[in-house]
């Protein structure tokens, strides 16, 4: 989907195991399927959690094309209120949004982390949601003491996957762009991170395969722990 | 949510009626909730069309953060099958994507195109879908013969709405930034028009209201209709 001739892009990192690992949050770690009990909590229907989740990343990434985004707490609360037509109060909207705080973590994830702590390389979680949110999640869900840090994208303000965007984690992470691995279950983070070229590695339980349009990660697994184990067993 | 500091941030047009009016296509003049009846064709549930339709401009719009999108149709595509599972056929594939050149009007348009015909106010379409389905699809919805052109962001392989899609498209239909309009029900392409500079008329039908992340449109209204008055009566 991509030409050779496109201006300033940027070569492709070898297949290399990384020396520091990023791991995306929602959906990678937590099941952001869980807001959909918050949903009916409001008399919404369940399903409703995924067009909500949708909605919020579309337009974060719009309002980021466009030249900068508000942080992603503002983005989701204007997506919920559009989402659910205007019907619900400020405390049924907060007590949706706080679920963010409050999801469980997918079994896969656990596994991985302690693979890559055995292997003695650094992960660190890395959203464009707020921070504070997803380290309180995180320790909730008994993943945070694998990490040795959380950042988010809303410092610079922007959602991935601009280039830029993983250009300042590798910097606040103290790692060079093709050492770096991400690991997510989106196909358009890992393919934003692959063009800025890191080491990427596509968990396939959300979309089911490699979508046709986006670069090719380094490894992918149908689970992030196998996948993560691809990543590991990369040549040094 | 904007700063006054932010770095080449542009100045806002002045309320000042446009010489050049651009419409948005999909869901703005035609009803894409339409594609439901094709998802129950395939033997999906009908309201699977919104997440479907959300998720392919979320995965265009990250392609071009990341870079550079590829056609709407293969985006669309994409997403169609992560959506449903991989679980249609090629050719229930292409049953739902041959829906978009197949959607009725929205009855709020033609007034306003012919409020726009009778004020001598030149009008195209401008979408982020291929030109060639947008022009099939106006043309059998009866609306073609009310615009000059119709114009595709794929042409430079973005989607909506960086500022760079909008100062192409002024070019291409010869308008300074500051005398063209842009009409759509999505707040994010308004947003992206009003930071561009040009002059932004939002009508929300499709959100309900001016969501509170986004700048304001120089007006605004219910109907698509009454927005092109109001945008008819800003002086000249």
């Amino acid at each position: 989907m991509t030409t050779s001739s496109e201006a300033g892009r940027r070569p492709r990192a070898a297949d290399r195991r990384p020396r520091v690992v990023l791991f995306d949050v929602f959906e990678t770690m937590l099941q952001v399927d869980a807001l959909g009990a918050r949903f009916v909590d409001v008399g919404r229907p369940a399903h409703e959690w995924e067009l909500f989740f949708t909605r919020t990343l579309r337009d974060g990434m719009a309002l980021t094309l466009a030249g900068a985004a508000p942080p992603f707490g503002e983005v989701a609360r204007a997506a919920l209120r559009t989402t659910t037509g205007h019907t619900l109060s400020d405390e049924a909207l907060d007590h949706v949004l706080a679920g963010f705080a409050h999801l469980p973590p997918h079994p896969d994830v656990e596994p991985a982390l302690v693979a890559l702590a055995h292997a003695r390389v650094p992960t660190y979680a890395f959203t464009h949601g707020s921070a504070k949110t997803a380290c309180d999640a995180l320790d909730r869900a008994g993943l945070r003491t694998y990490l040795r840090g959380v950042h988010s994208a809303e410092a610079i303000g922007s959602f991935k996957p601009p280039a830029r965007v993983y250009d300042w984690v590798c910097g606040q992470v103290d790692s060079p762009l093709d050492r770096t691995g991400l690991v997510a279950v989106h196909s358009w983070d890992v393919h934003g991170a692959v063009r800025a070229g890191l080491v990427g590695a596509l968990a396939t339980r959300l979309e089911g395969r490699v979508p046709a349009v986006v670069e090719p990660p380094h490894v992918s697994a149908t689970r992030v722990d196998t996948a993560v184990e691809r990543l590991l067993a990369l040549p040094a």
